[in-house]
């Protein structure tokens, strides 16, 4: 048996003894987890020190994502321990219903069983996953970046021993302790014993994992988010809701990237959004109508349509209407965070009912279209797929469900 | 373009019209295409013959099988006119709050989009997931075996017919017209635009499929369904359950197959459940103990555990508790459908809360675990898989969600 075979059994079996743990006991577990890595605080930054000592000559962006500063280990202990408080999702009854036959019938939320994460550099994806997981129940084998590998080992451990001070199987959190490629490889064939894998990473892993196993993928692909403009928006909360989706933070999935402004919108709200745009140092790349009212835009190429710039860019077309601009967000979009901002009831009805993303939104920042924003507490990412979870994926979306169905001796006839 | 191609870009185009057709408008739909059934009844029957004369040489499970009689014919038409009738689940309210900042969150179910159901002999197929596809608003491609394909053209025109006159989009329901096996391969190829497949029928067709496509498989695999019976259960029922868990219909996918009976329980409700076995002419493979117990019965081998007989065979073990019990199914099951016997809370509860099926039963028939006995409706199967649809699948299950969040300028701090 290889090692990730064994580690796959392990996480099976501590799966199957989740299930008859309670939800106390679970949340105990996390607040306990939460103390045991504030006890093993030097430890911790000791070996993140060493961590990025070993990386070597790498970029400050990869160092700053590598790096837990007194900002991210708070973090941390803090997420762990708002997943305690949360409501848990386990055995939660979904439908329920008495048949004519007298047959009791429910359907309730139970774990999914066995996650696997495989990320990249930053150490809190081990505590979030591990929160997140702990929370609705299931397993999780953690497999993070090989340069975080000493950081990975102290969290797990501190994790661990928690999780078997409050009663839990230990081996319901496991890291793949090992930098060789071919560990991902063997995680992928267990699909006997893993139910579910969640990368978070560039689209390049997620594509690779996902045509490399037999195991359901969750995937969280790009985000080509838009908000369209509709003639009656109001200028200055368009102008702030276009700043804010841009710029608020430029590089993570549910940051605007292309603007679609309508033809009859006011000159004047034109120039407000474009100032508040500069003012934030945007560089702007504009379809010709837009070049030719805002003189100085670059030109756009066909290819920025389809771009996540995840930058300080942002793309700009003028639209003839709702449905031209809802036939580009239908060509053009991922299908993840896209909204309109209007004053108009029927507009904002035309493009709940039609726009197909993940999360449609009116009057708001694309940036909201994450767990918190959504009252959903922790999760680990924004699914971009349409089947089982769709948008945040936090601990309800974890769970998956059973029927339930009591009767006193009822046949099928 | 290929042609499977075009039928999925088709697909696609009318999934996205379907999604701003009213429920009222796709009932209305449902009721016509049962109606259009009945004007070309003729034509139909007339086509099956062909079909089955065509067919050649065939066994006659197979004919029974291919053939629309009078009671299939009525069948499809009211499956039709059913469908049209129950609750529509597109637009449903899944979970709605607002948030502190005034942002209105609501989770709300929308059709999956494409879907593509890969059969086999059976025409009645074809109406039922037609009904359960428009039912969700959903486009569906539909390929049934090719045996069938005269008698699934005119289904399909009937109802393409019927889809165009109550205003939907025609190609909401096509049928690839082809017995040419390379049309399944370039269908799974459509990842594009095909949202979910469903395959209906023996595991190497669902295994083939599945590991032959990127596109999501809905898998219905396997049922290996256990009854455990306990010391405390009633004589009566017990045997009741057992005979019409077994028996009802030996040949699908909820029938009993593996029984196994708790070593304290009386002889007299072990010779109960046996003489009601014997009435219906079962088979009957036991475990030593049994043997030994129940003199003349068969002794089985260690493969009968992990044997989904759909016949008249039915293996029985005698298990030391309900802990035993629960072992024998999570090593030999197959997360189908397992039940407890008992007039115990207790051991009814612990049965409950550790067997891990997608139905979990007590005191019922397995034969119970289906669409219809849970209030579902019409459904297009049983799914073993995990992920997004658990057990019946009906047209709840083929819808997915989208997050609609309302605001009034709110941004990201």
């Amino acid at each position: 048996m290889c090692k990730m075979e064994l580690l796959a059994q392990q996480a099976a079996d501590a799966a199957r003894k989740l299930r008859s743990i309670s939800p106390e006991c679970r949340a105990g577990a996390l607040k306990l987890m939460g103390d045991k890595l504030i006890s093993c605080k030097a430890e911790l930054l000791k070996a993140n020190a060493a961590d990025i000592a070993g990386a070597g000559d790498i970029s400050p962006a990869f160092k700053k994502r590598l790096t837990v500063d007194e900002k991210v280990f708070d973090y941390m202990v803090k997420r762990l321990q708002e997943a305690a408080a949360l409501p848990d999702p386990v055995g939660a009854v979904l439908e329920e219903r008495t048949m004519p036959s007298g047959l009791q019938v429910r359907k309730v939320a139970v774990p999914i069983g066995v996650l696997a994460m495989i990320y990249e550099a930053r150490p809190n994806v081990t505590t979030d996953a591990a929160a997140v997981a702990i929370k609705s129940g299931n397993a999780v084998i953690l497999k993070g970046g090989s340069e975080a590998l000493r950081t990975n080992l102290v969290l797990a451990e501190a994790m661990r021993s928690a999780a078997r001070e409050a009663g839990l199987p230990e081996n319901a959190i496991q890291i793949v302790n090992s930098t060789d490629r071919s560990a991902v490889a063997d995680l992928l064939k267990q699909d006997k014993y893993i139910d579910l894998i969640i990368p978070r990473g560039g689209k390049s892993l997620i594509k690779a994992i996902s045509e490399g196993t037999r195991i359901p993928v969750l995937k969280h692909y790009d985000g080509i988010c838009h908000l369209y403009v509709a003639s009656d928006a109001d200028a200055e909360m368009a102008a702030a809701l276009v700043a804010n989706s841009k710029c608020q933070n430029v590089a993570v999935c549910n940051a605007l990237e292309t603007l679609l402004v309508d033809r009859s919108t006011p000159q004047s709200t034109i120039d407000k959004i474009v100032e508040a745009l500069k003012e934030n140092n945007v560089e702007i790349r504009g379809c010709a109508e837009f070049c030719s009212r805002i003189p100085g835009a670059i030109l756009a190429t066909d290819d920025d349509w389809d771009t996540e710039y995840l930058s300080g860019t942002l793309s700009i077309r003028m639209v003839d209407g709702i449905y031209e601009a809802m036939e580009h967000i239908a060509s053009h979009g991922s299908g993840h965070t896209d909204g309109i901002i209007t004053t108009s009831e029927e507009l904002s009805s035309t493009f709940i009912a039609n726009v197909d993303s993940a999360s449609v939104l009116v009057n708001a920042s694309t940036r909201l279209s994450g767990g918190g924003d959504y009252g959903m507490g922790a999760v680990v990412g924004i699914s971009t797929d349409r089947l089982h979870a769709r948008g945040p994926v936090g601990p309800a979306e974890l769970c998956t469900y059973k029927w339930v169905a009591v009767g006193n001796g009822q046949l099928r006839k």
